[in-house]
């Protein structure tokens, strides 16, 4: 073979070395400042598009010209989810210990689809899956020595998809994975079930309209009576129901659907039951708070994510299944190409049957240092410390005579609005959004425009919550 | 309100800083002696979580032992896909601008899933997949200025159900997302297609059963002949061909199916034209092998993953549609806790329509940085250097009578066995892959069980795969 040239595009390790320690102290300096921007991106359509060049680069560019544009270029055009201000949605929190575990994830660069492509990264996932099931009190039967276990996936959306799947295929016997749906599957979620369980039905093929939205009380919780109502007029009209979602902490005011209640249903019925625990289940941290999921033991699957208020940088959903075998059957699949002794012997796992991707992130590093950083300790202070901010916000709010609770806040969500209607709550809100030193969002609860203050960043403190209420109030129309 | 405790546990910025520059240093270290381990993990099955504390910590503990532990307790258990001598599957190769593009991202800690909840996400994310639209030559109406319009993806798994969605609610008018499926929706591939597909199939509930496997060439390209003969037996059957997969560079031997021949049948046909390259498709930033995409303007929808060849870390599908108002009516869904003025103006684009997750992660951050880092100079020099040394190592294979090639490599992957049949290649690779000095993996192809050498690791080099082929040979059994 001929000489090959010996010219190198590659970053060289001393490069590599120094720009890495820019971007560490970039990181660490904005971190520092983030309060000093705008919460919500103030840009408008197409501004940011629009200061970059047409066309890619024929030539490389020095890293500290790509570093200069991201201070540039994409800092105006960034939503502030880190800032201590960021009230809106539910959080997308961060900490140094996570950021660091997934840079260690980026840099060993191994792809985890079978327990061979990295055992590391399939047995850590499973090791700390486990150690979330002791630190949230959740049922033992989700670890990995019963006849469960916890895979992280992408999200609550993706978790659903899974749960759902798995769900179909017991009801069918795995007809539906063969041979397809027959849509006369029937699923029931409450009004305030998040809307990835009705973009679930249309994805796996069993169809939004058979996804049936039970009445909820006045704490906005699903009525089980109406489940278990509904459920029987399905079987009569010759329908299948095969699976029900109850939420721990729906997303518009954080309701808790009775769960035992819901559960003994499931059983009864045969429904797989799935339990979304998407924010609110990192309260379960702190014993006090672990009611909330009383009635857990009868759900065939449960998730909640770290990366909205447990210190764990997007993407880390934990999403847990009683009987992995049947969550595995729906998915599995072998093509020779993936053969390996190991996977053969039948002793290890392989999360590419957990989930429909077959590639695979070291996502359980960053959960790791998250949970030996902080310790159970360290998590338990700063959710006590969210919630009780979110309680004197409400403390706030009931103190003033023109604003309103729409419902008692269970955690650290706090759903309020101004006595004036639904126009001056949509003004309110845009005035303050635009001020750019907070960011918060609404829903509608009972058919009324309800202000949402969710509060679970990482560096929130008393002073930020005491400045959005003062500003919450100096904006209000005189 | 009482004063509260000001205690806290979040890493102070002083000590990110001094950790992210640990951890930094740690990964240039790794990477710079990746070839010093043995590629393929030796562990046996359970070793790694035996080495982990059973319990989770009550008190938080110093980084620094987290990190001694990723060297002590998880390098062991590491498949090393960054050593120059891992040369199995595909690659999943990486770089310094990718990891860093990729550390900005998990510091930001935005979340994309709205255009308000991070403008520069999304926008960033269009423009450069416009770009890489000019980079590899696609054809233009897959950019975001005509009607179509690229969004990562977390792999080609996901893209497949995304276009299954498409091409499923295309032919039922969006009645199998509303009523859900019924079983008689049949979709096209090759024996040879991916294995997602087949997955997919199940995923979105249109049935394994119902994907037809079209038989192959000599060059293990899919026959059109047989696909339209498929499709018309289909159509008399009374189901409804709606789908077909064609591949650039199929899994176990890099075949590449006729795009033209395939293109004119589903337009014909009226079927949803899916093109899957995922490995093969960086081929075409080299002007010299755009023709094996000869026939791409035909396609509804197209991917390929710069986290396999291009330098990107994992996760990075870039997943393009022609008309992108199919895919986004098969997986949009607008519940009020997500409205706001941007969504309403309809100016904006919504990336959590275009994917089954709600929410996103900022990865175009790493895909601008490696084109930027790179340019498309560096991205040519050094896939044609990997094309290169796979041709030098079929050339060796050529020449040495004892071994054949299964198929010419068309590009990076090299299909070649020894003479002396399926067990003999079984522990020739065994044994190849236990010294821990190369890791390559199998197919079969005609039956015949067949050993893969797929040359794309970021820093393989000449000598790599000259040692890969010393030891190759050494290790036929005389």
């Amino acid at each position: 073979m001929e000489p090959m040239p010996t010219t190198s595009y590659h970053m060289a390790p001393d490069a590599f070395r120094r720009h890495g320690h820019a971007v560490v102290d970039w990181i660490a300096d904005y971190l520092e400042r983030v309060d000093s921007y705008p919460v919500l991106s103030q840009v408008a359509p197409g501004q940011i598009r629009a200061s970059l060049p047409p066309s890619p680069p024929a030539q490389g560019e020095p890293f500290e010209a790509m570093l200069a544009d991201v201070e540039k270029l994409i800092l105006p055009g960034i939503t502030h989810w880190q800032s201590p201000s960021f009230f809106a949605f539910f959080p997308g929190n961060n900490s140094g210990p996570s950021i660091l575990g997934d840079l260690l994830c980026s840099g060993l660069g191994v792809q985890g689809m079978l327990w061979t492509t990295s055992p590391a990264c399939t047995e850590l996932e499973t090791h700390v899956l486990d150690w979330v099931v002791d630190i949230l009190g959740l049922p033992a039967h989700f670890k990995s020595d019963a006849a469960g276990g916890g895979v992280i996936q992408d999200s609550a959306s993706s978790a659903a998809v899974c749960a759902l799947l798995a769900a179909r295929e017991r009801a069918t016997q795995g007809e539906s994975n063969r041979r397809g749906c027959d849509g006369r599957l029937v699923a029931y979620g409450s009004t305030q079930t998040h809307s990835s369980i009705e973009k679930a039905m249309g994805v796996v093929g069993m169809g939004r309209d058979n996804l049936r939205l039970i009445d909820v009380d006045d704490s906005f919780a699903m009525r089980p009576d109406l489940l278990l109502a509904q459920i029987r007029r399905d079987r009569a009209a010759g329908l299948t129901p095969c699976f029900a979602c109850a939420t721990v902490g729906t997303t518009s005011s954080n309701a808790v659907d009775p769960l035992p209640a819901i559960g003994r249903i499931c059983r009864e019925e045969q429904l797989w039951m799935h339990v979304d625990a998407a924010m609110a289940g990192t309260a379960a941290v702190c014993p006090e708070y672990r009611f909330l999921q009383d009635g857990l033991d009868a759900a065939d699957s449960y998730c909640f994510n770290p990366h909205k208020w447990m210190f764990t940088n997007f993407d880390c959903d934990c999403f847990f299944v009683a009987d992995r075998a049947a969550l595995i059957r729906a998915l599995s699949i072998l093509p020779e190409y993936l053969r390996n002794q190991a996977t053969q012997s039948g002793a290890v796992i392989d999360y590419r049957d957990w989930h429909v991707p077959l590639g695979r992130r070291f996502r359980a590093l960053k959960l790791w240092f998250v949970i030996r950083h902080y310790g159970v300790e360290g998590l338990r202070h700063h959710v006590r410390r969210h919630i009780e901010l979110a309680h004197a916000f409400a403390r706030w709010v009931r103190a003033d005579d023109r604003f309103e609770l729409a419902v008692p806040p269970p955690l650290n969500l706090v759903c309020f609005r101004h006595r004036g209607g639904d126009d001056v709550n949509q003004r309110l809100m845009d005035r303050l959004n635009a001020t750019g030193r907070l960011y918060l969002t609404h829903t509608r609860l009972g058919g009324r425009l309800t202000l949402r203050l969710c509060v679970g960043q990482t560096c929130t403190e008393e002073r930020h919550v005491r400045a959005a209420w003062d500003l919450i109030r100096q904006s209000v129309e005189s």
